[in-house]
C-alpha cells in the first residue's frame, strides 16, 4: 500500500511553496496542489533533494492525503478561498481540516469557520508573517480557531516556525477567527513602523542633509542598539544597495507612492467599530494614501514654497531622533495590543498577549528587540490593559520623552511632515491627561443635538435649555 | 371629499416633529404617524395653531395621503428603517415615493433604492443637518437618489430649508445615496471642527490658564471675526452657561468622556476604502474614543506627570492660536470637500462641489462664514481637485501658517494633546512634498515581501535582489 501524505497545500506561489520546502525540510510528507503546471515544475525544482511533488488534480491531490486530512490554503484572501473550498467539500470527510493561511479578512474567516463546522470540518484561519524568506526558513505562525484541529497541526507547525531561545515561533492563539485577526493587528503595526522609518528618512534627508551613505550608518547604529528590528535591518541594507542602471541608490530611483494590500486599512477600520484609537496605525494608512496624490502634491510644492531648513546643532538632534522613533515604536506597538486587549473582550478571543509577543519576536516582519520587553510586561502582569502603564516601559518613555517632543517640535516648524511621529506624540499625551477638553463635546452634542451629558457630580444623563431664548 | 395630505411623516421624535411642523408653518397639508400614542399627543400639542393630526393606524396614515403619496421616514437609521419600509409596501402604489431622512449609512440607502426601484417605488436618501432647531426653523437638506421624487419633493423642501440671501439650502445632490453620503462627510467635518474647539480650550485653560469667562470671551471674539461659524456660536455659549445645581460654570460639571452615533467613524472607515486622506476627521473620531478610557487615562496621569506650562506672551499666543484654528479648520472642510470629490468619482454621484458648499452656508451644523469662500472657489472651478491648490485660500494660508506652526510646535513640548491641530498640519506638510519619502515604503515591501515597485525613470514595476546573501 502506497504511503500517503501529512499535509498538502492548495496554492503553489511563493508563499505556499516555500513552505512546503520548510515542511520537507523537516521531514514531513507533504505534497501540494495547484491548477498551474509552472507552479507546479517550479515546486518540484526547488523541492528535487525532497522528490517533492505536486498534484493539478484536485481528486488526486485529496486522495493523496492521510486521515484527517490537513489541507492547507495559500491562495490570494476573498472569493478565491471561498470558491477553492467549495470545490473541495464534496471531496471531504468529517474531520478533514482545512487551515486558510493566506491574509482573510477575520470577518469572512468567521463565517467560514461557522459554516464549515456545521458541515463536520475543522477550519481554522492562521496568520503567517515573514514574507517569502521567513516562509522558507521559520516563520512566526498565528492560528486561531478550532483547537482540534490546531492539535492535528501543532507538531508541523512548532517544526517549521522560527525559533528564538529554542521556543517555537507558534502558538494556539485562541477560539473564533482570532488568527486572522492577530495577524492583522501585526500587519497594521507594521504599517506604523515602516511609516516611521520613512519619516526618520525624510528628517536625516532634509533636516540634517545626511547622503545616503550616512542615512544607511544611522540606521545601521541604531539597528546595534534598543532599535533592533527586522524593519530597520532591512531598511539600513535599503540605503547601501546600488541600483545597476544608473549606478546609483536605488531608492532614490522609486517612485514616492506607497502601495498597499489592505490589512493596515482593515486594521483601522475595524479599530473604530472597536471603538479603540490607533492613531499612528491610521497616520500610516493615510499616509499611504496620500502619497498617491503625486500631480496634487507637485502642484501644491509650487504653491506653498518652503524655505530650506537646517538643523544647527547635527549631532544632539540625531540622538533625540532616535529617542523619538523609539518612543514612536513602543506608542505602535502599544496601539495595537491595546486593540488586541479590547478584541479579546468583544469577540471573547482569549489571548494571551505575552504568548503573542513571544511568537512576534521572531519570523515576522516586526520582530525586534523590544518585544522582549513587551513579552516580559505581560508575562508579569497578563491582564495589562496597556503597556504605557507597565513601570519598565514608563521609565523608558520618561528617558526619550524629552527627544521626542523636541524633534516633532522641531520638524512642524521646518515644514517637513511627520504625521506618524506627531500621532504617536498627542496619543500619548492624550492618553495621559486625567481631564481632557471631551466635556466641551459633550456640552455641544447637548446643545444643538439634544444627546445629553454625564456629569461628574452625579449618575444619570442630563439635558440642559443651553438657549433658552431660542429653544 | 375630505382632502388629502400633501406629505406624511413617519417617526415623530424631535426631528420629524419639527420638520413637520415647519412644512405646516409654510402652509403644506402634512400629517404623521407613530406607534407611540404620546408623540402623536405631542404633535397635537405642538402643531394646535395649524389642527396638525397624526395617525396611530397604518392603513388610515396611508389612505389620507394624495397620490403619488410622499411619506418621509424620521426613524432610527438601521434596521428599524427597513422594517418600516416591509410594512409599507404592500399598503402602497406604483409611483408613490419613500424619502428616508435619517442617518442611514448611504451603502444601506443605496441597497434600499435599488429594491425599491425594482417594485415601481420612488426612493430616496436624504441628508437633514440642523439639530432640533433647525428641522424646526429651516434647517440644510441634501437630497439624493431619485431625480422625479426629487421633483415632487422640490417645492417642500426649498420652502422648509434654510436661507442664505434668499437662497434656499437644499439642492439636488446626484444619483443614488449621495445624498446620504454628503450628510455623512457633513458629520465627519462637524467631528474635527468639534474636536479643534475642545483642543482650542484645553490650551486657553492650560496653556494660558485662561477662566471660563476669559474663554467666553475669547471664542466670541473670535466669532465675530473670519472664524464665525454655528459650532463657534455654541461654544462661546457654553462657556456662558451657569449650572443650575452648583452654580459653577455647567461645563466643568460634565464629564470628558465624549459619546458619538457613529457617523463621523462611517466617513473615516469610507474614506479608507476610497483610499483618500482624511487625518483630522480620524483624530476627531479616534480622540473622542480614547476620552472614554477614563480609569487608564487617571491611572497614566500619575505615571507621566508633567511640569505645569504657562506662555510667556499670553497676547501673542492668543493671536496665534486663532491662526491656528483657522488653518486647522479649513484644513477639516478641505479633507471632507476632497473625499466628496474622490466620491464623486468613485460612485458616479456627478457632485457639484460649490453648490453643496452653498448648502451648507446656512442651517446646517457646519455652516461659517468660511463657506463662502469655499463656495466661491468652487463656483469658479468647477473641477477644483483640492481646496488648497485654490489661490484665495492659499493666500490665507500663507498668512496664517506661522500662527499654527507655532502653536502646535509649542503645546507638543508643554505636554498638551493636540491630536487635531496636528493633523491637519502634519497633512498640510504631506501633500505640499513632491518628494515624499514613501519611495522606502515601495522599497521596504518589495525588499521583504516581492510586492514589486515603480521607478520615477521607466515605465512599469520592478523587483530587486535586495539581499543576494540570503536569497
Amino acid at each position: 500500500m502506497e504511503s500517503k501524505f501529512t499535509l498538502g497545500m492548495i496554492g503553489l506561489g511563493t508563499m505556499g511553496r516555500n513552505l512546503l520546502l520548510n515542511m520537507a525540510d523537516k521531514g514531513f510528507a507533504v505534497t501540494g496542489y495547484d491548477k498551474d503546471p509552472k507552479m507546479i515544475q517550479k515546486l518540484k525544482e526547488d523541492g528535487a533533494k525532497h522528490n517533492l511533488t505536486a498534484y493539478s488534480s484536485l481528486e488526486d491531490f485529496i486522495g493523496s492525503l492521510e486521515l484527517p486530512r490537513r489541507i492547507m490554503l495559500l491562495v490570494p484572501a476573498g472569493p478565491i478561498v471561498d470558491s477553492v473550498i467549495l470545490e473541495l467539500l464534496p471531496l471531504l470527510d468529517k474531520g478533514d481540516i482545512i487551515i486558510d493561511s493566506g491574509n482573510s479578512h477575520f470577518t469572512d474567516t468567521s463565517k467560514r469557520a461557522a459554516e464549515l463546522s456545521g458541515q463536520g470540518m475543522h477550519f481554522f484561519g492562521m496568520g503567517i508573517s515573514g514574507g517569502e524568506e521567513g516562509a522558507r526558513f521559520g516563520p512566526s505562525i498565528m492560528p486561531g480557531g478550532d483547537k482540534t484541529a490546531y492539535g492535528e497541526m501543532k507538531e508541523i507547525l512548532e517544526a517549521v516556525s522560527a525559533k528564538v531561545n529554542g521556543d517555537p515561533c507558534v502558538a494556539y492563539i485562541g477560539p473564533g477567527a482570532s488568527g486572522h485577526f492577530v495577524k492583522m493587528v501585526h500587519n497594521g503595526i507594521e504599517y506604523a513602523m515602516m511609516q516611521l522609518l520613512a519619516e526618520a528618512y525624510d528628517i536625516m534627508k532634509n533636516a540634517l542633509e545626511y547622503s545616503n551613505e550616512q542615512i544607511h550608518d544611522v540606521f545601521e547604529q541604531w539597528n546595534n542598539g534598543r532599535l533592533q528590528s527586522f524593519l530597520l535591518e532591512v531598511t539600513k541594507d535599503i540605503f547601501a544597495f546600488k541600483d545597476e542602471k544608473t549606478g546609483g541608490y536605488l531608492v532614490d530611483y522609486i517612485k514616492d507612492e506607497a502601495k498597499s494590500k489592505g490589512t493596515g486599512k482593515w486594521t483601522s477600520q475595524v479599530s473604530m467599530d472597536l471603538q479603540l484609537p490607533i492613531p499612528s496605525i491610521n497616520e500610516a494608512v493615510s499616509t499611504r494614501d496620500l502619497s498617491k496624490f503625486k500631480s496634487l502634491r507637485t502642484a501644491l510644492a509650487k504653491t506653498y514654497t518652503q524655505d530650506k531648513y537646517t538643523v544647527g546643532d547635527k549631532d544632539k538632534f540625531i540622538v533625540e531622533l532616535e529617542q523619538a522613533l523609539y518612543f514612536a515604536v513602543i506608542s505602535s506597538y502599544a496601539q495595537g495590543l491595546h486593540l488586541l486587549w479590547q478584541a479579546s473582550i468583544t469577540y471573547e478571543y482569549e489571548l494571551n498577549l505575552h504568548e503573542i509577543a513571544q511568537i512576534w519576536r521572531g519570523g515576522c516582519i516586526i520582530r525586534a528587540e523590544f518585544l522582549e520587553d513587551i513579552y516580559q510586561a505581560y508575562k508579569k502582569q497578563p491582564d495589562l490593559e496597556h503597556l504605557y502603564a507597565d513601570a519598565g516601559i514608563a521609565k523608558k518613555l520618561e528617558e526619550i520623552l524629552p527627544g521626542m517632543r523636541s524633534v516633532v517640535s522641531h520638524t512642524v516648524l521646518t515644514g517637513l511632515a511627520v504625521p506618524a511621529f506627531a500621532s504617536a506624540l498627542t496619543y500619548f499625551d492624550s492618553l495621559k491627561t486625567e481631564r481632557m477638553p471631551s466635556n466641551l463635546i459633550q456640552a455641544q452634542r447637548d446643545f444643538f443635538g439634544a444627546h445629553q451629558f454625564e456629569r461628574t457630580d452625579a449618575e444619570g444623563t442630563f439635558h440642559a435649555l443651553w438657549n433658552p431664548v431660542k429653544s
